[in-house]
């Protein structure tokens, strides 16, 4: 049976393009190491009819599909399970650039181009394509969808969703809907392409996207301020957006202990305003991009500074003179988790609640969580600008790390989960469900709307055909 | 039966909140006066648990429900058919605000609040909430909403879906999800808020919605240019993307025909470079929102004009002076609709296309029109900005207007629709389906897309019980 299908596989996409022996590690290992499945084959269409051939293949073989990317998902959504019955169905030959519509402001893009290919050929053409990630280099556009990406431009582009015009779908049935409209209005019907943005492959097979372009900014300048609390760090943001407006493209904050980490492990890094002499609980890093000039930027951000001293929400701050200079802050900001690998195994979490409540959330939870777990170490940084934070906690120093998450990983969880859960808050803010998070999803969701999702699930892949398990688990159960 | 589920009916919300008697007009006619249909009851719930408490009376008896916001839809979806056995399910006594979030730039509001009444809230916090459209005195956020609202600010800030982020539903079933968080970012599951915005009633009953706020502009300039052609409008528009970046929050286009027959039927109004001198084939009206001041606006403005004249994608243009001036020149532009209505009966079209692709549109589908239909005269205006035309049609001048649309009003349809599929566009750019387009939607929707639509419906609302018929007609067919 299974030879059978491997043999019509062969068929449609030629021989070379199905792998099933040989080291497959690239297509069955997660991008965090932590879940190694085996797949039944390996699949390489080059076409969106080669997809829809493939599609019809294995669902007529009863054989469930995993749609794969770059594989660099964070949440073990896009390797097969363990069983070898599961087809991994690679878009990374679909790569073409299919076009840029610059009177449209629009890029027509193949799921498997790699998100800087997208990036470089925006700029090439005179626009920015903003959607930016530590995976950029290997990630593609079909997984940034699939898994509605987030990154470091959200405050002012939104997510991978909201720079998607049109979406190009195989559906579970083999069938393609060619929705690469570009149209920026289009009110016929319920809204298919963000039902299919973000549903992690089990909904249907992105093969293809029009996504925005914006005009490059003229200028872009990065500034880092000292802020005396997250409270502050808040007031500061708000200030930011009423003078800069959409000019605001980034608003990091870190905490002095995230900060800490990477003086301690890369000294070869300057950190402004953490050191001895100087006790700034919490750093920002503000992101100005002009469309007039380096030198209008400049006054805008000096202005916006000054005011903030004034009203004693930053107590001090540089505006990095150069790109060299801008490099170095985001570079530190970008450091962070490295400095967290290297200071020892550590319990990440991607949550959000209302950019208002970050300052009460934050300091409940570390209180909390040092009440119940002596000696654990809170590093927190993350994207202030859209209430997302990446709420760490390290191990007690000096003790065994691997030991503290072998008996405490559950309990931090639970801790945190539940306090998002009591903030209104998401235990995912940007890296999906996956296998990962499902039992999450199960306590943490409203029933309402996970019922809701159940039903879409099987109405539009009844056979269970997509990703099976991902996002919603069994939905039989 | 029917007595049985009006007396559960007025258990529920009281008994002056069920109306089915007297003058139903105001509930049963819709807003263009083409329809007049019949109610069972109009009931007038005025909490989300009294909507869910009517949902659930009228499917356990198979009775269907017509949600109505303030009944100023354009496309027939918000009143009752004339069999006279639907209820229709008013919101508009659940119009609180229920909270404005400073420091998240968000408030959550109840879907019966008027959109006038969100725009002033906003600016009384000292925040802008940018939805804005002719029947802002009247229409509802929540039938802004159910039915994706566009309007004149969709450029900068995106259509009514883009300026939520979250709602709250009651389902077919008379569940309730409360989804209003105000998170930015939330990767936990399906996009069902964004499948139940523009669903029109059909998937869910909006009760209330967690909306955007955004900074109030320092400044708000508004000008108009005369522009050689269409290609000269698109140039030009680029240019102001360019140049202005974000500021950017308007980009109006409109045909010297239009603006002719404001100056025939409103003589008190001035139009800029329209008179008999003058030959100027199009008009543009741009807005320029700036987050610093006045003057800096004014700047930027003439900058951006003076390139245009320098590339010859602009002829004439002025910048109002004050606000005086920038609210006569947004009237001209709104006078259009009345001004053909002064000089009779018309066709209608809210259609789009890509940016790009507009001048060769509008070139190809006005030669078509005029070589099938003798005498026939367009009135072209829009949203060039988003795409979108409202690309119109008039009788032959002295001609029977009521003769000409009995006889071509189809024919004109046909013609213009199939262009608008030839050129990869939408025949309902931002008015929706309702039941007026129910045909269209069949005729040029992709099978695939509509496919999925119904299984979602049937997934969602198995009983039909939520305005059935509207968007995908009768999905048993």
């Amino acid at each position: 049976m299974n030879e059978q299908l491997i043999a019509r596989l062969r068929g449609i996409v030629g021989n070379t393009q199905v792998l099933d022996q040989g080291d497959l590690t690239a297509y069955e290992l997660d991008w965090r190491k932590r879940s190694r499945g085996k797949a039944l084959a390996v699949v390489r269409p080059g076409s969106t009819a080669e997809v829809a051939e493939v599609v019809k293949a294995c669902a007529a073989a009863g054989v469930s599909i995993v749609p794969q990317g770059g594989n660099t998902g964070l949440a073990v959504g896009s390797v097969p399970d363990e069983s070898g019955t599961q087809v991994v169905l690679s878009l990374s030959r679909m790569n073409a650039v299919r076009g840029i519509d610059p009177a449209n402001l629009t890029m027509t893009v193949e799921a498997g181009c790699v998100l800087q290919t997208l990036q470089d050929a925006a700029e090439q053409a005179g626009f920015l394509f903003p959607l930016s990630l530590a995976a950029e280099g290997s990630c593609t556009i079909g997984g940034n969808l699939a898994t509605n990406a987030g990154g470091t431009q959200v405050l002012r582009y939104g997510n991978a969703r909201e720079l998607c015009l049109g979406v190009e779908v195989v559906t579970a049935q083999g069938e393609v809907w060619e929705g690469t409209s570009g149209l920026r209005k289009d009110n016929t019907g319920y809204d298919l392409r963000d039902l299919l943005v973000g549903s992690e492959g089990t909904l249907g097979i992105i093969t293809a996207a029009t996504m925005k372009l914006y005009p490059l900014p003229a200028a872009q300048l990065t500034a880092w301020a000292a802020v005396p609390s997250l409270e502050h760090a808040v007031q500061l943001l708000g200030l930011a957006h009423k003078q800069l407006g959409a000019g605001l493209t980034g608003f990091e904050v870190m905490g002095r202990f995230a900060l800490s980490l990477v003086t301690k492990h890369f000294p070869q890094q300057r950190v402004p305003f953490v050191d001895a002499d100087n006790d700034t609980p919490w750093c920002v890093l503000l992101e100005n991009s002009d469309s007039e000039s380096e030198e209008h930027a400049r006054a805008r951000f000096e202005a916006l500074l000054e005011q903030a001293f004034e009203l004693g929400c930053a107590t001090d701050a540089v505006v990095a003179e150069n790109i060299a200079q801008a490099r170095a802050l985001w570079h530190v900001r970008e450091s962070i988790p490295m400095a967290q690998a290297e200071e020892g195994l550590n319990i990440k979490h991607d949550i959000s609640v209302a950019v208002s409540r970050i300052p009460e959330f934050v300091s409940e939870t570390d209180a909390l969580l040092r009440k119940e777990i002596a000696g654990v170490r809170l590093v927190n940084f993350g994207h202030l600008g859209d209430g997302n934070l990446h709420y760490n906690v390290q191990a007690p120093e000096g003790g065994d790390a691997r030991r503290f998450l072998e008996e405490q990983e559950e309990r931090v969880n639970t801790l945190v989960y539940d306090q998002v859960e009591r903030f209104g808050g998401s235990f995912s803010a940007e890296h999906g469900i996956g296998s990962l998070k499902v039992h999450k999803l199960q306590k943490h969701k409203s029933p309402v709307a996970l019922g809701m999702m159940r039903a879409i699930k099987q109405a539009l892949d009844p056979k269970g055909t997509l990703n099976p398990g991902r996002v919603l688990g069994d939905i039989a159960s």
